[in-house]
């Protein structure tokens, strides 16, 4: 069997959820599985020297347009949230306490908490909003209530985004192919490409 | 006859490089024509906060990965100059002069400029350098070198850098098909579906 492709993306990112929609889809064609690994794009915006996209001069402007355009030609439903850019360390925090439970619940999680934030426009940012959803999908409230202000679920979060950064991730979505980097949403062709061809 | 494609890129853009190997090809399927527009992406890099690609920490050493990937992938030649970012005003200038002059020959210039500093890895940066290019494609080396120094023809490529910004480009490559503004050399892919649609 090998080794699944890794899928950094962050809560608060568009483009991330767009290629959240379409990436296990595309491994499975390869018999490939896909391990999610929500991290903190802002964890690196002072070494890049970036910002939120959307507050960008121009390329805001540009995002803003190119997003919901994608998302039309990809059939995915969007819609921007209010509050946005917004907090994404709770929606990290649960994702984590669950995914060393159980990955499977952990990625309906994710996946459920991209369709709220992007798929109606709703915030997630705040932990009990993150706990709604959860609780939505089965989760114990009162358990996820108490991870999110647990040391070590913290500290777990935390964790994966150090590697994330030392894996040299930037940007969300960020996904490797047996340690291939490919950043961007526009990049799923190559990286269907790369795993039909293994490389060029 | 359908609008002309606009293409803007800058002489310094390896990303750009990429995207004028096949720009003309994908529009020539459906009946259109491109118009090259060279400009200089550092006009907006104080607005967008941004600075040339390869010195950004970590976006950096992820292009240096990248462009010479995506350049095999389209079976397009590859070197990165030594001298990078290079300037690259007289190449516009250079450009522009020609245009007016000859369409034609212009587009045949920059493509010629583009395969010496990208397919070549040669610097293009100096007035020189650059007529020695235009010169290998008949263009008169003396009236090309005076024209560099022209103010008309400096405050010609000025004032296509201020039509670009105006219009939103931050980047390059940066096409618009019928107004519809499309960024970076991942989405040609999108450009192509646009034409073939009429947009979605």
């Amino acid at each position: 069997m090998p080794d699944p492709i890794d899928f950094y993306f962050d809560f608060s990112s568009p483009y991330g959820y767009l290629t959240s929609k379409r990436i296990d889809a595309i491994a499975e064609k390869f018999g490939r599985s896909v391990t999610w690994r929500p991290h903190l794009i802002g964890a690196v915006f002072k070494t890049t020297g970036s910002q939120p996209l959307l507050n960008i001069p121009m390329k805001g402007d540009y995002a803003r347009r190119d997003i919901p355009r994608t998302a039309r030609r990809m059939g995915v439903p969007f819609r921007l949230p209010e509050r946005f850019p917004f907090a994404s360390v709770a929606a990290g925090r649960a994702f984590y306490w669950l995914n060393d439970r159980d990955p499977g619940k952990a990625k309906d999680l994710a996946k459920a908490l991209y369709h709220r934030a992007f798929g109606e426009g709703e915030d997630i940012s705040g932990g009990d909003s993150v706990v709604a959803v959860a609780a939505a999908q089965g989760i114990d409230a009162d358990e996820l209530q108490a991870a999110l202000a647990d040391p070590t679920v913290k500290e777990r979060l935390k964790h994966e985004v150090e590697v994330a950064v030392e894996r040299g991730v930037f940007g969300s979505p960020f996904v490797f192919v047996d340690g291939e980097p490919f950043w961007g949403n526009d990049k799923l062709t190559e990286v269907e490409h790369w795993l039909e061809t293994g490389g060029w």
